[in-house]
């Protein structure tokens, strides 16, 4: 008889992949090892749950354990940790409640994700720090922001425990971010909504490195008016306190604040993959072909912890999103049933709500990066309206638009605006994966409609505004 | 020296192609006649001045007369109309206040528009009936509706004094739309907006022809939600009354309305073109190349009285709408500056505002009109949330998604919902210009976060389950 599947991880990539190959080979075996007790969350959503417009964990929850395992078919154990894998014998050690026992597999998915990246400040370990990566940090904070934290449907997970004691404690006043990435930017959101004072500190010129400097100072005005205090090419020391965080030290600038969070990005999980001799690429997560396959034909890797080949440079790229890891995922698990999928590529696309504006970013937008990518890159900034010029409530859109002089190809972009933003980036991601030129970007026939667009959109604005310039 | 170049019509083609050729070729000259007053106005804003959402007809217009004359150096004619062509002297017959002449061109643009189509009813010229296309139909009703019909920046002219009988009259309780296209949709939001009694009119079983059924459905379904009486699979015989409609008549049917509105579609304008031996395509309107080139290598022709050529079937189509229109106008003008320049294809992407609705549609939906293109149609329909499922305030959007089962080719779709909906039809139209399978689509790198897609977009899902169809 041949042996199972293993998926190691039993988040998006993970149950993707085992739902998909249990579909489509119902008489094969699939074994999924999550070591925490949560699966196929939506760990988006956490900036959410912490401003309080959702109302538990388990809302963030896709398809829930039991599902997997009654309805999918799927041997999904949660409390499971793999350790190893033996790639000789086609095994992974497993330590779970039961022991430590070998699994034997036909195929391998590393499927681990990322873990948030913690600098090296001083004080990170006092009350009050915090970072927001996985589902067991929010309750916690949601606790000392003196919010419930219900847990309705499932089980007791042991985080109660610790969310209770910061119900102990009196409420934050302020707050500071440390990152201005995705989750600084959101959960600056979040605080304010709760009346805190927030500081969110960014040690390089810009927030929002992915989405370039245009939308960025965009978006860092529209903090500023929001009431948060931003500070630019600022570096954090570290934070001083007792027990709990007392304030933040930043060189000259000392800040009292009583929580913090920090959110330094996050690096993928390779740990027993590496030990295992699974090959990383240059960007520090596992190396795969576009069938998601490592150096083992046997050991598959997908989502956060892998690489993906980015659809403008062709090359490998590391972006840890949802829809990357859920498309593999189930790219994989129909491959391994037999019917083999490409993963597909990636463009980095990218949206993000800040407080009232929409943010998004697709392609290569940075030129250095256009550069080494072999591109000359050449851009513009234009604003223009979301709707016809006469029809009330439009609201400017700013598009940042990169081409390539030579090939006249479209390289990237990003979005900023309070509406109509964040799916106009999608007709430039697809205009990536068509590797389309300026000019028949700005030739497309796009949707008009007095309440929706001007008649010439602004993607097809800022494509003549480039094409102009790459004449 | 060279014979201006001539445009005939002063609506977005004409206005476009002239603004372009001034700004290419500054030492050349165009002179643009324009039969009635307005210039470079946006027809399809009408509905939102008799809703009361657009002040004046003023606000319609996108770049005043005295603008194009001033700024932009056009010889800009308005009250001139031209009545003929003599194509081997190179020149037309024009009427204008000064009486008739000759204006030779060196190249020649007809950009003539379309006209309101008005069915052969009985009691169409009863007061109180009218039609929407050209900007003065909407004053008269604004002015029957009781409100103001404000004339800030131009001269009067002349259609004042027929709103102003209309002042006079009783304002309407209810009104008859014939026609469930956009106008007729529209405007029931528009007169609905007043709080008349609407009652819309359909000859066919489904509203919104080019959007196909399973759109059609959801708005007429809403449309009864807001209080419109559709009358479907229902053809109007005409209109009763003494001078004014006092009832419209359809069959066995007599309903009381004192206001009608009848939005039959529209028509080209191509009598003295084709009467100077331009051929007119199968559609009816004006046969063009790739260049916006008639059969006559010095006459051009854009905008609603001409044909473009469809992306997905690569055959001749008549698709009257504004982007068409402006980007034709815009590559005619580059061509007959000295720049070559193809006028694009057109993939039929329209979307319309009803009531709380986005109705949005692209490339082919209809079955049988893609069997006679050569495809063989293969469709689904999805129904997905426009946010994550935990984020609140996510809404339904129904995609229908039509792909071809030899090449596996995207033909179309169509949506609709409450939310991004209006620019996430673009996607498809984008796929549809790169001539994208549904597997390529169903693969797009598409923006994900919790408050404006799910992980998978909705477009992604209805590719997914149409490539599952398809294989």
């Amino acid at each position: 008889m041949t042996d199972p599947v293993v998926v190691v991880g039993g988040d998006a990539a993970g149950m993707s992949a085992a739902s998909k190959f249990k579909r489509d080979a119902p008489g094969r075996e699939v074994v999924v090892f999550e070591k925490g007790e949560w699966v196929s969350y939506g760990a988006c959503g956490l900036p959410y749950y912490v401003k309080g417009e959702v109302e538990t964990l388990e809302d963030l929850v896709s398809v829930p354990a039991e599902a997997f395992r009654e309805e999918r078919d799927v041997d999904l154990r949660t409390g499971h940790e793999v350790t190893a894998i033996d790639r000789d014998a086609r095994t992974v050690t497993v330590e779970g409640p039961e022991g430590t026992f070998e699994q034997a597999y036909s195929d391998l998915l590393i499927a681990t994700g990322a873990h948030a990246l913690t600098p090296p400040l001083d004080g990170m370990d006092l009350d009050g720090v915090f970072t927001l990566h996985d589902m067991n940090d929010a309750p916690r904070i949601r606790q000392f922001l003196g919010m419930d934290t219900p847990t309705a449907s499932l089980p007791d997970l042991g985080y109660g425990e610790a969310a209770a004691a910061y119900a102990e404690l009196e409420a934050p006043d302020a707050v500071a971010i440390i990152g201005g990435g995705y989750i600084g930017i959101e959960m600056a959101e979040a605080f304010a909504e709760h009346d805190l004072q927030v500081h969110l500190f960014e040690m390089l010129p810009h927030t929002l490195q992915p989405f370039g400097p245009e939308a960025a100072a965009v978006v860092e005005e529209h903090l500023r008016e929001q009431g948060v205090e931003v500070h630019l090419d600022t570096a954090v020391d570290g934070f001083l306190g007792e027990d709990a965080v007392s304030a933040v030290a930043a060189g000259d600038l000392e800040v009292d604040v009583d929580l913090a969070l920090v959110g330094a990005g996050v690096a993928p999980n390779t740990d027993f993959a590496e030990a295992a001799g699974i090959e990383l690429g240059e960007t520090g997560a596992i190396a795969t072909d576009e069938y998601g396959r490592t150096n083992d034909e046997h050991v598959y890797a997908a989502g956060d912890c892998a690489e993906a080949t980015h659809v403008v440079t062709g090359d490998p790229d590391h972006v840890p999103l949802a829809l990357t890891a859920n498309r593999a995922g189930r790219a994989i698990g129909a491959t391994l049933a037999g019917d083999p999928t490409p993963v597909g590529e990636i463009a980095g696309t990218a949206v993000l709500k800040a407080f009232d504006l929409e943010v998004a970013r697709t392609g290569i937008i940075d030129e250095e990066r256009a550069r080494e990518a072999g591109f000359d890159p050449v851009s513009v900034t234009i604003d223009a309206e979301s709707r016809a010029h006469y029809y009330p409530g439009g609201q400017e859109i700013q598009i940042h638009l990169v081409g390539d002089r030579d090939s006249g190809r479209v390289l990237g972009a990003s979005m900023v605006g309070r509406e109509g933003v964040a799916k106009r980036i999608d007709t430039v991601a697809t205009a990536l994966h068509a590797e389309m030129t300026v000019d028949q970007l700005s030739y497309l026939d796009l949707a008009y409609a007095p309440p929706f667009s001007p008649v010439w959109d602004p993607v097809l604005t800022a494509g003549k505004v480039l094409a102009g310039k790459l004449d």
